[in-house]
């Protein structure tokens, strides 16, 4: 086996590698004090008698949190577990690995404190009551791997609760990059970004939102796609926000199923589970065909089989295929401008912002480079500062 | 000024130095990845895509999550705001800074990742359902600042909920140490421990969890006192814990005041407020008196004054006088034993044996010393051995 793979990278097992990995170092994340405790003096500054001051200071002046606390710096990624990345509803402590992830990448990339919290209720009411109770500690909240629709009640609702701001990364990350992604993709087809027809395969938690904030962006031909085929208004059976969604996209009214849906789209964005996009959605397509197949870890359709049907440009959300639409392009920039401005909450217009930011990072889009690497310098400082 | 104190030590303003530390350090915590997020290798194993075999193999083995997540050594810090320190109930945002060097001492004491969580409730139910709701992250957690009497069905109710352990050190940290200084406090004063006449002044988290401690090792005549005076069976208008207390106390039925239950005690116990043990409270005791004026971080009497009024051995909660009766002799070991062991619950057998290894480890008690220092080598490991 090993010669046959001398001309074409053997693809690693990053399973074996991870499950290794996170065995050996037992959890991803380690806190650390920040002040010794040596000395006495230390001691009676960091702790009792002298930390009781702080505390009588911000008995009488809370809102220099702050100045004072981990407040300042913290950020905490909270799940339930009911859609964890691309795997279903696995519960909490499946959940956890990948907010310790999140957190490692907060604190790598963009020097915030994060804190994973995975919750063992997916009750709706008890989600909101237990993050309004939490939220005296954080700087700000970072929602993860919540299914829709729950997932939209409880963003909104905290919002409208909570005095920090909130973001549910796999909706608003994941709308941010695979924006910014889109628009360097219509630059490298040469088509204008505005134009373009797309198809939203997947209409939970990250497929509302690439629709909504792509809309917001000026694209007025956008289909969305769920289970039981093209979303139009007038289907019968829907939950509200598909019948607001309706509402908003599919101009021409197309009925029918995702082979009706992708006859002339410009673009396919996967937003939805495993194997779900076929080599014949794509050969339906437009020439130039883009194609973001965004499930994790197994997306859509694998890159080489689109390529193969006459895609021109894939990403995916893997780190290991050319065009990462990776939320760590945003989320680590978005929090800590979200932290050093203080703002209450994250804006739309932030959020196009950022797409813009992202998207300009990259000098020279190509088929295989429509993103920036999460390693591009200043990546973090420039999208912080869209946040105003 | 200056030259007046060249003889005596000058008390440091350790208010001025906390206020002055706490702002430049903008809170005491920082939370750190422990593996790099350099190469694309290193992202796909401690994130996408490998990240999702450890989800995976979760959801089949959660028993297995303190191979592969935090929760193998990490402890929540969690209070309501209600009683911090001996300042009252102050709320949550300036109890976090007391939370936050609780974590600095089980980090730098016992290698524990803490993370401090303030809430915004100070409703009973409330705070049990988010503490549930939050547990799976954790291996085990610490109550604190939480006033009584919510305090003990918050932590007997939780008891019961979780299958993580969960202390409230207030009470069983308290307990712990006092117990391990009142051993030694008997060898220096040379009276037999279980003959000591002990009166207990306060009647709250502390008081109650000392009492119940040093009857459990032994001490049969202990009086409680809270501010209505002495608790005895049949006082009128009295809480149920506190008549529960007043079963197993004051076995010569005394009542009254303060002055009335200290006549002929041996030792009396401050876990009440700045102030509350006068001079004359001390005179009216035994010879060799035994004072504990825990208030922090103002003692129920200054040091100073209780010897004057013929105390032998005073000790307090602070760390910038002699004999400072300090949690953390007790909780940075407890708790790692705790993790390292597993178990479920931490038992009563397990705080006697934790006393008496602390006791133990002054191997001259004095009048100055009846406790180890917290830099006292080998002490976590010790108390840690008890769990079991």
């Amino acid at each position: 086996m090993a010669s046959k793979s001398s001309k074409k990278e053997v693809k690693k097992d990053y399973a074996k590698m991870a499950l290794a990995l996170h065995k050996k170092l037992h959890g991803k994340l380690e806190v650390v004090s920040k002040g010794k405790l040596k000395t006495k003096d230390d001691w009676s500054t960091m702790y009792s008698p002298g930390v009781g001051a702080v505390s009588s200071h911000l008995a009488k002046h809370p809102e220099e949190a702050r100045e004072y606390t981990i407040k300042r710096n913290t950020v905490a990624v909270i799940s339930d577990g009911s859609a964890v990345l691309g795997l279903g509803n696995l519960g909490a402590i499946p959940a956890l690995p990948v907010m310790e992830g999140k957190c490692a990448i907060l604190k790598e990339m963009a020097g915030i404190d994060g804190i994973p919290l995975v919750l063992d209720t997916q009750d709706t009411e008890e989600i909101i009551k237990t993050i309004v109770h939490v939220a005296p500690t954080f700087g700000a909240i970072n929602l993860e791997d919540i299914s829709a629709p729950r997932c939209f009640e409880i963003e909104e609702r905290l919002k409208e609760k909570l005095t920090i701001p909130l973001m549910h990364d796999d909706q608003h990350g994941t709308a941010i990059v695979v924006l910014a992604g889109l628009m360097n993709a219509a630059k490298v087809v040469k088509k204008k970004f505005e134009n373009l027809k797309v198809v939203v395969l997947g209409a939970g938690a990250a497929g509302r939102a690439v629709t909504l904030l792509l809309i917001k962006a000026g694209i007025t031909n956008v289909i969305v796609c769920d289970s039981a085929g093209v979303i139009h208004t007038g289907r019968k059976g829907m939950v509200p926000y598909k019948n607001n969604l309706a509402k908003i996209t599919n101009p021409e009214n197309v009925h029918g199923i995702v082979e009706d849906a992708v006859v002339g789209a410009d673009v396919l964005i996967g937003v939805s589970g495993p194997g779900t996009i076929s080599k014949r959605h794509v050969e339906l397509m437009n020439k130039d065909a883009i194609i973001f197949a965004l499930a994790n870890p197994v997306p859509e359709i694998k890159p080489e089989d689109a390529k193969q049907a006459g895609a021109r440009i894939v990403a995916t959300g893997r780190s290991d295929y050319s065009n990462q639409i990776n939320n760590s392009l945003a989320f680590p920039g978005i929090f800590r401008g979200a932290l050093d401005r203080r703002v209450n909450a994250i804006t739309d217009d932030m959020k196009l912002a950022a797409a813009k930011k992202i998207a300009g990072l990259v000098k020279k889009p190509s088929e295989d480079e429509i993103v920036p690497k999460v390693t591009h310098p200043g990546l973090v400082k420039a999208v912080a500062s869209v946040v105003r």
